[in-house]
């Protein structure tokens, strides 16, 4: 094995551990806040998009999320099942599902607000530090188009 | 709510969704070269430290992958289900539980470190900059102690 396919390699395996490692901490550091709320991780961050922008377009949301079809529209069903969330047709676009808080979704706010407040508070990290790393992590892992443009299409 | 509390639920809210997003991201991209080998993403980081460094502890292949006990025991079960790997003790620490790679396993690393070149190529990032990123993943999500210090214990 050349040296250059080595340094690729330990490239890889360091990134993808860090990566994978960095979220399961934190999907670990805000259990114990959620369990309460019967709320789990993914559906705390659609609810706290939710609350900013509602209703939302399912695509969207599987975007932001980094998640395919398949997943988010399971987790969808899951949240609607528990009243969290109701989904309508787009009277603009007959093909686009849009989501929304029910009434009892909106009740949580205060609570998942005060989520994300608790685990900042928990965590060591400056305003500015996580704004750079969240830029960073946004250009990540997406895939270079064959000019060696990265996608950001999706 | 105040200033600062809508602040700091800004920053909890876009670094969770950069780091959920990311890692999800990594994953799916990791995803076309895993399949034919059979390997799940997070089976795929266990054979790199496997390959790396035979027999590792439990425990410590959980604390690098950031997952706890009860999700990293399913997850070298199925390994060894698949022939991949044996569990054996320490002779040295009865209480400790030792993995390695089986001759099958052996046998796969060609193509699992093909993948992290695959991958690598895919990906639009500078070593330097993975780098730098790594050791800032590295820090984030570790809880902090009552004096004020990052727990880097686990």
């Amino acid at each position: 094995m050349s040296r250059k396919s080595e340094a690729r390699r330990q490239v890889d395996k360091q990134l993808s551990f860090a990566l994978y490692g960095a979220a399961n901490r934190i999907m670990r550091m805000h259990r114990r806040f959620l369990e309460p709320l019967g709320l789990t991780f993914p559906q705390y961050l659609v609810m706290l998009e939710l609350l900013e922008t509602s209703p939302g377009s399912v695509g969207k949301i599987g975007v932001k999320l980094g998640i395919d079809t398949g997943t988010i529209v399971p987790l969808l069903k899951r949240m609607e099942q528990s009243g969290l969330i109701s989904k309508k047709r787009d009277l603009l676009d007959e093909r686009r599902v849009l989501v929304e808080l029910t009434p009892a979704g909106q009740a949580l706010q205060a609570s998942v607000w005060a989520v994300a407040d608790q685990v900042k508070s928990a965590c060591q990290i400056r305003d500015r530090q996580a704004d750079a790393l969240r830029k960073e992590l946004d250009g990540l892992a997406r895939p270079v188009n064959p000019d060696g443009q990265v996608d950001t299409s999706s």
